[in-house]
């Protein structure tokens, strides 16, 4: 069944959301953060069907957030980087990290924890308001339209 | 086709990719924050359909992030009002918004913003650690199995 689209949505959250709901994605990122570069490296650990990881790792290798590097010649072999964008996706897992120790565990706790691995500490992923510094007030929250330049290409007047 | 589930793995990425690989679910929950309620008004605003939207409404009100408030009887009708839980989620949907904004748009940027509604001021989601305020760095993060107290039923050494 072809799904609606929503890669070319006004709305970051729309995008994302394009990219994300492809099952078994947020888990095979998860893994190329903990390390895992090889398409049978990825297989061993998450158990998913070969047909599968080969889509969700194409797909993110086109996407920008993998990249392929040859890693042998004869037969040619691949491993898996993650590029700068992929890298900042992490900060979408650390979120989905937060609210689900938060909200989908029992009272005994999520049996895995972030730590900073200089220091031992805990990490807890928090969503804030960049400029503030403080969490988002979703009481005070809005969207507003952004006024865009015109089009260089002709027909309107031109800039001042 | 049956789906690989992942709502009682020990990761909370993986929980959540559960309730979030749902196709729509995160733009269905994106409405509810922008105020919508009732089943009509999900459906004209994404033209998703009702089958669909029925699905995706039942699961997030089961999964306790939306509570059905009836405001009609004869024929009873239902309100769909953000628990605690469902509240919680933005931070994600934050996250998924900031990524998009910076990686999935053209230089002209995204077509819309957030803003503080009483400030006028643009919003921009961030994650940070919530014990330095920093951003998580991705090269000291690790991961550590949490002890877990034993278990109180019968067999195993009383607690001191």
């Amino acid at each position: 069944m072809r799904r609606t689209r929503f890669d070319r949505a006004p709305c970051p959250i729309a995008r994302t959301t394009d990219l994300i709901g492809d099952w078994w994605t947020p888990i095979v990122l998860r893994e190329a953060f903990f390390g895992c570069r090889r398409f049978e490296d990825f297989q061993e650990r998450l158990g998913v069907s070969r047909a599968t990881l080969a889509q969700r790792l194409g797909r993110l290798a086109r996407e920008g957030l993998l990249e392929r590097v040859a890693y042998q010649t004869r037969p040619a072999r691949y491993e898996y980087h993650l590029t700068d964008k992929g890298r900042a996706f992490f900060d979408v897992l650390a979120a989905m990290w937060r609210w689900g120790e938060d909200w989908l565990f029992s009272s005994r706790g999520t049996p895995v924890a972030l730590i900073d691995r200089e220091t031992g500490e805990d990490v807890h992923p928090l969503v804030v308001d960049e400029r503030t510094g403080r969490r988002i007030d979703l009481r005070r929250l809005g969207v507003r339209m952004r006024q865009r330049p015109p089009r260089a290409q002709g027909g309107g007047p031109a800039p001042p």
